[in-house]
């Protein structure tokens, strides 16, 4: 049951890099609304905007051990996924594991539990997004394994996923579909760069997206 | 049922603007410890403190429609308060909306649910109370109503209402009100940095509140 | 049953500082994992690490009597610590109390409930801890305690404790043991720096920790 | 500030007694699917389903005071709706005060915080809607008023408005649309018992309501 | 983007009535304690102890639309599992959809949101599995799919799994291990039946298990 | 650190039972509304009213191992008490364990975390309060601790403290206290069944009590 997958296939890091520039809320809409993570994933400190290949961690509660194999999993432009089998919201990241995964070329880390040291991760610049910020130490008794289908937050993830992740949350990109994902995204900015000077001219939505006789058509009476 | 009350009345921008400088916590008290909304509604980025006339929305749970129909009965200085038939914390607002309601003049949104784009919002300085931060897209399916009576976070809000809104959150005063409410603000403030020079100079807030006799008459014990 | 313990010991404000500068996720792990309060205690704002021997609180809920009582009690170099009786989230404290506080040398505030004014405090730069940031106004109705036994956050403090505050959360030391604890956390810091090291130059914590034979015993497979 | 409000005005029992019978759910979508309270609304035993005229009750946090004062205010029919000023699940009801309400024929209570004696009160017969199950007690020491409008959980509570509860959730009915929610409900009943005998007979509702066009034209694919 | 998939594989029936039998604490040790939706999926009334082959169903939120589409696609022995795209606890579910479903046989339903019409769904013994029971209705206006892989409560679910719900929750089975899970399920039901006579005769689970080298060497100490 | 103590205090059976006939609301307020648990502790099923001797256990989250190591330190009359050392809400406690406890006379369990096999639990007449409930299976690695002080729901626990439960909740009384807060409560019984009396008959609390004056007083108005 527990396993190391340690081939796994992974997005080109120019598509990755592509979709961090479009960052969440573009790239969700994009691919039709679908792979976010549940809204209580917070970045531990704000203003990172990063997209990576998901390097996918299924550990027991208050457990990491299993983190500390998958780093030898990771490479240039992957971003770790960690998912425990039960929720416990225990601090099963911190600096020294972050060391680790930057000294291989990581880009984040998403947990859908806790993570501590705080400070030390905003200043050596590795962004995490978690569900709590917890002190609580934990062990390494329990095996999970890497690179397997997990969900995390509400959303699957398979490895090599492309995962973004900004200050609006996370959201899950099929590898498959990353490059039609980032096609559909970029065409998306370029239709709300055109909106964006309409209305900051102050035309109204109402006008603009030509919403006034489907409202009326509802039934909408202004009085 | 689908309505949208367009000529409401507002306080005076004088009055409005004095009460965003006395701030959440002074003008809750001094109108009576009333009107708070409940601490769930936090601001997406610290450090502002607006006040502004209420145009309220009420919406389905993850439909954003009627916001865009809000926008056209905002003016300068009001602030656009919205709330969901039912608990739905989707991003029903981000940076275009905010684009439209900051070319109208409005200083700011008040939403029980979600709110999205919040780096692009902090850069255009448009200050959004939320219940949570959330990148999922909403629909334009149902109707609801702008400036009808509205319960947002455990608080009535008539349109028309003087909202206050800073770091330590967001406090609704009845309009016929909020004359009255500013000068007992601007009193409590007065009296408040009298006190505070008392306390900074290390006197006890026990004897300079006379508190001494009544605790010993509760029966408080020193040992 | 309400009284207010005027004598307490404290640690000595070296072992305080040492334990300050070690930080919570090190000290808790010094003493064994233990003495963490719950993780929805939040600094009000970010960047603040401070430790002071304990001045308990405890208060009848939506009441802050108590808090103007302890204030005589708190010499420099503590820290007061805040539970209700029952649990209730307004906004027990604010930047007048602080402003005593500090007047006193008092470092900080953890309070298993809410905290207002949280503008003020930074700027007065007053630290607290707490599960809420609520403007809500208390009443000074009902006696509590000052410098008995609470539990606060899930932890177990007594009057004299050492506090250990910083963004990672709020642990509690005992004061008996504190000495010890700032040894055992100065250790524990000297073998993460060398750790730290091995790990900034690629080498694999599964090689550094030793981990891979304990891995393959309990039956991890690589595939 | 603190008031009670002595003559207030109430529907008739035979319409509050009809609403009873259709029950929260008909009800609710009677009247357009608005007074609903939040769903942290929960009745403490199964199986009641009642409907009063409201007696409201504004209570400082932790404090029952007031709900001493309603009980005068009552009469056959009523249900009491209690709300504090500040979000605390403490206690405040019990069996000595369902023993008073019962007396006058009040038929239940709703309440945004917390209940107990709840063994007592199913053997008694008295129903109640609360946030909490606690035994915290609570104090009598500050003022609040007595059928002044309130929101509770959600929904704003006029005196008088008619209160459905049961196994489903709590239901506001504004008094002066009670008559026409009555007759709404009771045409609703019909038509689902006609749609009942459609359905169980196994038709599809898909046919039944005539879906499938709709969905077609939206673009449904079935593969 | 909304699809209806009509055929999919099930599990036989024979299977299916055999992990019900079993229940879900016995199954999801069996299976490796996977599988296992979140704890706050609970029933709408106790007692029932059903499974059934998954017809999955992914809404848009507050509409159940496709609740509606999904009653044609159930056949004998189903079980329907329902996930809005974001989360949204209205009532999505009452007794006309639950007389459609049993009409063809459904077992029942397990759905993260709300349900409504609980009394009446109890006496028709239609068990239904919730995050919230809530009476708010929904709207038919957004299409989504039938038969695709959703994530249910932090659980995937492929349709055709097997769903096995009760007083404990709800576990997921995958179809090809369905007959492999039964037979380790029965072997853990021997097996315990053996240790539950030896426990009710007072023997230590200490010795039965064979603990106390294992604790000793550990360092367990006794006082 | 691990430590097992095995030779613990008691109050008598006599004392235990008193208080168990007496309720948790009841022996709460006889002693001074103190050791009540957070209200998130509820019975798995309803109708149990029980006392026991406090047999404490402090586990390591998701491991059940020191549940095992308590049975043997348990006795006619007691009731178990386990507090993970950081959240985590699995399934610690079943059927098996809870044979075990029966077989040597214990009442109860109380634990802050989850229960499973709740249905089995309640046809065996072995009641248990807990923060959830839980299928969720746990491991047995990590040593803890047996008879030692612990912090349970909020509340301080010393091993051979008296522990009262039933619908309403979970106290603890400190054992050398506990024969005066038996006789405070049965004092409180003689005294609520004279008030009940009189409110049955309807007289008014505000009467009884004797209330009118100190509302007056405090500036009560009626309208």
């Amino acid at each position: 049951m527990a396993v190391v997958v340690q081939n796994i296939e992974r997005a080109s890091l120019e598509i990755v890099d592509g979709l961090a520039a479009c960052g969440v809320a573009t790239v969700h809409e994009a691919q039709g609304r679908s792979g976010l993570m549940q809204s209580h994933m917070r970045p531990i400190y704000r203003g990172a905007r990063i997209a990576g290949n998901a390097v996918t961690v299924s550990i027991a509660p208050a457990d990491n051990w299993m983190i500390h194999v998958a780093v030898e999993q990771c490479r240039e432009g992957d971003l770790v996924v960690v998912s425990p089998t039960s929720p416990c919201d225990a601090g099963y990241f911190g600096e020294l594991l972050a060391t680790s995964l930057k000294a291989r070329g990581v880009r984040g880390l998403v947990i859908e539990a806790g993570c501590r040291d705080v400070r030390e991760l905003e200043e050596l610049g590795f962004p995490v997004w978690s569900k709590a910020i917890s002190a609580q130490g934990t062990v390494k008794e329990t095996l999970g394994s890497v690179n397997v289908p997990i969900v995390c937050a509400g959303a699957a993830v398979m490895p090599g996923d492309v995962i973004v992740a900004d200050d609006d949350g996370v959201v899950v990109v099929e590898r498959a579909k990353a490059e039609a994902v980032l096609s559909a995204s970029r065409a998306r900015e370029e239709k709300e760069k055109i909106t964006r000077q309409h209305l900051q001219s102050g035309e109204l939505g109402l006008d603009y997206y030509g919403m006034r006789e489907k409202l009326a058509a509802k039934g909408l009476k202004y009085v």
